[in-house]
């Protein structure tokens, strides 16, 4: 059983950047490193680069390995949380098969667990973030992707092979606009930034927009902080697409609240930068397409750790895991 | 704990028939009777008749109330599986706050669990269908409406206030027909056998279809059989509406698999008619909507139990809870 001092390291394996965390088991973050990853350069790259990380940080705490009590690992998936084997990861060219929970055990000497990165930061949110009491969650990431993380009755539910809470690929338009994933009519295809992006673009050619004196008279340049800058600024042209954006969103989630009638949705970086300018259209749109007795007892919320989800995520995998190993929670 | 021979009794409240079981713990069913709910005459009468045939039941089986181990009881929700109180479900006027497992228990001086009919469904198909190996089921109802039952890591998923596993509510039509609960383009407006056959008379006025004929020429005699049995004997108009069914159905379930990943589907009534005739295209059309990974993990059937699967679905529900407190499987 863990006490609340011991200290436990947390490892962000992302397509372009890596960081290393020491926290203790409070989630209190003690040291930080990252640096862009060196994705090009294949798996064992990373996973070297990720150890030298580690390494640099704890001298400069002035510890040594053994002094950790495990190693908690947030990684893109497709990967089996069991094993801890990814397999490639579309951020993560050549990562076939690689049995990354294993040699990073051999390297260190230490417990290693690793945790598809969205459902570690429902964990994170779930430990770390407002209310701790609650037991049913689904944090939303929604930025390049949007992926999702599920923890009912207090626990990550992973599904059959892993693949639960990809609630950004259900269908909310049907025969949409094609998906990076290959189907049409994704909610990612729609709401995740560069869709966000794509949409803005298509019009403004069309249409005078301040998005794009905002990105610099270069169509191609303007990105969802345009869209949403413009929109505040009242931009029509932005205003729409930002409402369209929350209306779909808000069929996704209301489709999420009648399949799994959580306590809480917790959304990542677009809602944590936007705040209630994004979330009130949103959550009006979540009210029109969900039954009353469902959405009255579920907060729609931006990430209550807000851009540092991603810190707490690793450190969460692996105390989750203890918890569950020793039963108390 | 229970013994293979131990009796049990389930009681399925409908809005238009009421059934008693009587079942050993096996599963097998040892008598049965049914009988048209009074349901006009409100609560009071209804549980006073599904008594009297519980009694009725006993008495011809040679049995003493005294000699049963409980009472499993499905009921169409919105109710309280906890304390077993039912809250104005649409298809019974008048059962407001009605404490149904207070109720029987006092009658009968046997513990009572009470159920949502689709979660009972689900557990019926756990515990006595096909493979009961599954961890990870959905179970949906597809008659007069569309509910669903989500079976997890082995246990029914209720959700915050018991309300998760209403998948018939998500929306697969931005601004579609207006569904029963209030909301536009639910699954269930489009897919449930009442919008099946109002799709069907929309068209069939200004459509040469043998549906009229298999309903006597009445537009507004026309079911959703008529549908299935026009379709199968190739009639276009009837196989352009089997056809759209199966698309929205498709999305309906491939957004189920993209969120919980299960290993199977099981549906109800239209589907267990039907079987592959409905059941090749819908899978067409998941396959289509969802990911390779997620679709190659999870079979999509008819309910392994059939139409009985509400002869079941009772009883399972009291031996799940009984499972549940002895901590065995």
């Amino acid at each position: 059983l863990l006490a609340g001092d011991d200290r436990i390291a947390g490892l962000d394996i992302g397509g372009t950047k890596l960081a290393v965390v020491l926290s203790n088991a409070r989630g209190e973050v003690l040291a930080k490193r990252s640096e862009p990853t060196r994705a090009k350069e294949g798996p064992e790259a990373v996973i070297a680069q990720l150890l030298a990380m580690l390494e640099a940080l704890l001298l400069d705490e002035g510890m040594w390995m053994q002094g950790l009590e495990g190693i908690g690992i947030a990684c893109g998936g497709p990967l089996n949380s069991k094993t801890g084997v990814i397999y490639s990861p579309p951020n993560l060219p050549g990562w076939n098969a690689v049995p990354l929970k294993e040699l990073v055990e051999n390297a260190t000497k230490l417990p290693v667990i690793v945790e598809n990165d969205a459902n570690a930061g429902a964990l994170a949110e779930l430990r770390f973030g407002n209310n701790p009491k609650i037991r049913n969650l689904v944090y939303m990431t929604m930025s390049t992707g949007i992926g999702g993380g599920i923890v009912l009755d207090g626990r990550i539910y992973h599904g059959t092979n892993d693949l639960a809470g990809e609630v950004g690929h259900q269908v909310v338009m049907p025969d949409g606009p094609e998906c990076k994933c290959g189907k049409r009519g994704c909610l990612e295809a729609i709401c995740s930034g560069p869709s966000i992006a794509r949409r803005a673009r298509q019009h403004a050619a069309a249409e005078d927009t301040l998005m794009l004196e905002l990105a610099g008279n270069d169509l191609e340049s303007i990105t969802s902080a345009h869209v949403f800058a413009a929109a505040r600024a009242g931009d029509s042209l932005a205003s729409r697409i930002v409402d369209e954006t929350a209306y779909y969103m808000g069929i996704g989630i209301a489709n999420i609240l009648q399949t799994l009638n959580p306590e809480v949705v917790r959304i990542g970086t677009i809602a944590v930068r936007n705040g209630d300018f994004f979330l009130e259209p949103l959550r009006r749109y979540v009210r029109q397409n969900t039954w009353p007795s469902i959405f009255e007892v579920c907060r729609i919320e931006a990430a209550s750790l807000g851009e540092s989800v991603g810190d707490l995520a690793a450190v969460a995998t692996f105390l989750e895991r203890q918890w569950e190993l020793t039963g108390t929670d």
